[in-house]
């Protein structure tokens, strides 16, 4: 019934290489946070753009400062943002404010504390040498120097350096638009009374989360009943970059993602060598869509979305390093592990680097509620059969 | 001026003492994303509902497959969903799938790729032991248990938690709505062409998108002029939960936000022993709401927004742990820092556990192009006066 079978990092590569950088956008500057730049950030001017004070204080001449104290008549007052351009002669001062540039024949800035801060004469009680508490042009950045890179993802500080430099629009990747599919006909809305046999959707409310995690902009679909037509009919509706279904891959009877994309030639199903996680498909629909279709078991899902969407969505963002931090810990616990698979189990930390399984009842792949413990995945590789409490373990941290 | 002076520590306490957690408030699931859960969520119903099956199969009796192969008669077909109760007497099987309900009778779940698949009849050829395949009710969580507790912060694993125990509506901390308020005579929005002494605000785009990057809603105010009546005049008019401005707060002649506040009862300005970042405010408005004021040098907003603010965004939207994680570093270079002030150092990895500063030409907290670079924040303790290169440094981590 499966035609493949394959291991967990071959199908994360065919997962990943789904995915490309959405197109890039202008945005106007409230709009960036959080997305990617697409071009290198180029100044065309040194940044600061003249040399300017980096106090509140005296502009003055070092050879009037030598001898102390110093009485200077202030000649012109230079708050932060003053188009003036006084001529600071021998003998004289300018009052100045942080970032006001520094007026031609000034070669000190005198900060305030050390001068009685007068207004018509100054008596400067000390001096700095020349050149101190004096911001240099270009010292932050020179024309041609690239002050934000391509790929960079614009968090406050990448934000601050686009509007120094006068930008008030970048040019970044649109964060992608992802439908995420719920499959099941025992699926039923949270709130809605349960007969026998029905059970709460949570998936598209977990895929949907997961995917605004990574950046993306999720579309919820869930639950969609087992019902091959109406799942063709909702697919072929989307307009979006990216879809993601959950349910409906395995052998059983009744699998509707597997059956309504059946005859789609760029789509394949997949027996991959994991657990959580084991039957996957994944493709392109007709018009090009990336579709990931993952596993109905909450944990199984959980999982899978880490390991096969989320980097593809944030290579779409237009990031370059689309992993997971990782982290070396040691486990308080031991459990068996599948042999011949790969295991992603959740866990949680228990000391600052010792975790214990997160689905402290056991690791069933339909364990949602103690599911919510997780604070990171343990990958565990294929060639290993059993974990003993004290063995270390790689952790993937999925949460901050 | 300034009537008191304080450590890092000291200031860091005052900041977060204004913050509160804000109103709980129900919310639909698709909106809780990211917010914090306010109350304890506890199952009235044990988790699974019922005993279930793990496996797409048949549901048998062990006494039944002791010899093997057994030939059965399919009795019920039982896709997920369905609300069927057959009775599943000697010599007789349920075809199953993954998560309907065990139907009375059967002790034993055969995955299908250990029969012929049959509708009619099923040829069992494996079987396991009595209970394999078996989810049982209450195995993930049983009434009573704590599911979801308070304080959590709503991610993906949390939501689709609260989904599978059919709640549709959770009460969560709403967000804080958080002016930012940039000040500065000198500033211009970017993208207007720069006379003599103006420069780009940067600094409201800093705080904005830290305020977000915080789980806060951002209300960006700038650039703002130096006009302690305008001033004034938007600070009375905001209907915000928080308010953090920038620049006017030092000792210069034009202070704006420093004499628009100077009669405020519950507003005081201090000096804090920290480079950069030494002039700061903080208090309550009339309306009891907290205002922050951040010295206006990018660096310096950046850095006193991680120190002072950030945590009381996160404790205003309920979490209660409310540091940055933190990491042990090895400089790669020495600097030199203020005696008796602690010193916040904008660093970037050039390995797994070393670091340079991120703006490389030099400390100055008007550089905010290579903040653009930071990843980090080296703190540097007050009794520290010189970093040499090779020594151990604590960076509280700024980017994920």
């Amino acid at each position: 019934m499966h035609a493949d079978v394959r291991s967990l990092t071959e199908h994360r590569a065919a997962a990943l290489a789904l995915a490309a950088p959405l197109p890039a956008v202008d945005v106007l500057l409230d709009d960036a946070d959080g997305l990617v730049l697409a071009h290198d950030l180029v100044t065309d001017e040194p940044l600061p753009r003249w040399d300017n004070s980096a106090m509140d204080g005296y502009a003055v001449r070092q050879a009037d400062v030598t001898e102390l104290p110093a009485t200077l008549r202030v000649v012109a007052d230079l708050p932060a943002g003053s188009a003036d351009e006084p001529l600071v002669t021998p003998g004289t001062a300018a009052r100045i404010m942080t970032g006001a540039p520094v007026p031609t024949g000034a070669d000190t800035i005198v900060p305030v504390e050390a001068t009685d801060a007068g207004t018509g004469t100054v008596v400067v009680r000390e001096a700095p040498p020349a050149g101190t508490h004096l911001r240099r042009a270009g010292e932050d950045a020179v024309p041609g120097d690239v002050v934000v890179a391509a790929g960079t993802l614009l968090g406050p500080a990448a934000i601050a350096a686009v509007a120094s430099l006068g930008r008030p629009v970048v040019r970044a990747h649109r964060r992608p638009r992802v439908a995420v599919v719920s499959t099941g006909d025992e699926l039923v809305a949270p709130g809605t009374p349960l007969r026998r046999g029905q059970i709460p959707d949570s998936n598209s409310w977990l895929l949907a989360a997961a995917v605004r995690e990574a950046g993306g902009i999720p579309v919820r679909f869930g639950p969609v009943p087992d019902d091959v037509a109406v799942l063709r009919e909702l697919l072929a509706g989307l307009d979006v970059d990216a879809i993601v279904t959950s349910g409906g891959v395995s052998v059983g009877a009744y699998d509707v993602v597997k059956a309504a994309l059946a005859d789609e030639p760029d789509v394949e199903f997949v027996s991959v060598a994991v657990q959580p996680g084991k039957p996957q498909g994944l493709g392109r629909l007709p018009g090009g869509t990336p579709i990931w279709t993952l596993p109905g078991n909450p944990v199984s899902s959980f999982a899978s979305f880490e390991m096969f969407v989320r980097p593809a969505i944030l290579r779409m963002r237009g990031l370059r390093d689309v992993e997971r931090p990782t982290r070396q810990a040691v486990t308080d616990e031991g459990w068996t592990t599948p042999p011949g698979r790969a295991q992603l189990m959740p866990v949680r930390w228990v000391g600052p680097d010792r975790v214990v399984r997160a689905t402290a009842r056991g690791s069933g792949s339909h364990l949602v509620a103690r599911l919510a413990l997780a604070e990171g995945l343990a990958v565990i590789p294929a060639e290993i059969d059993r974990v003993a409490a004290g063995d270390r373990v790689t952790v993937l941290k999925v949460s901050p």
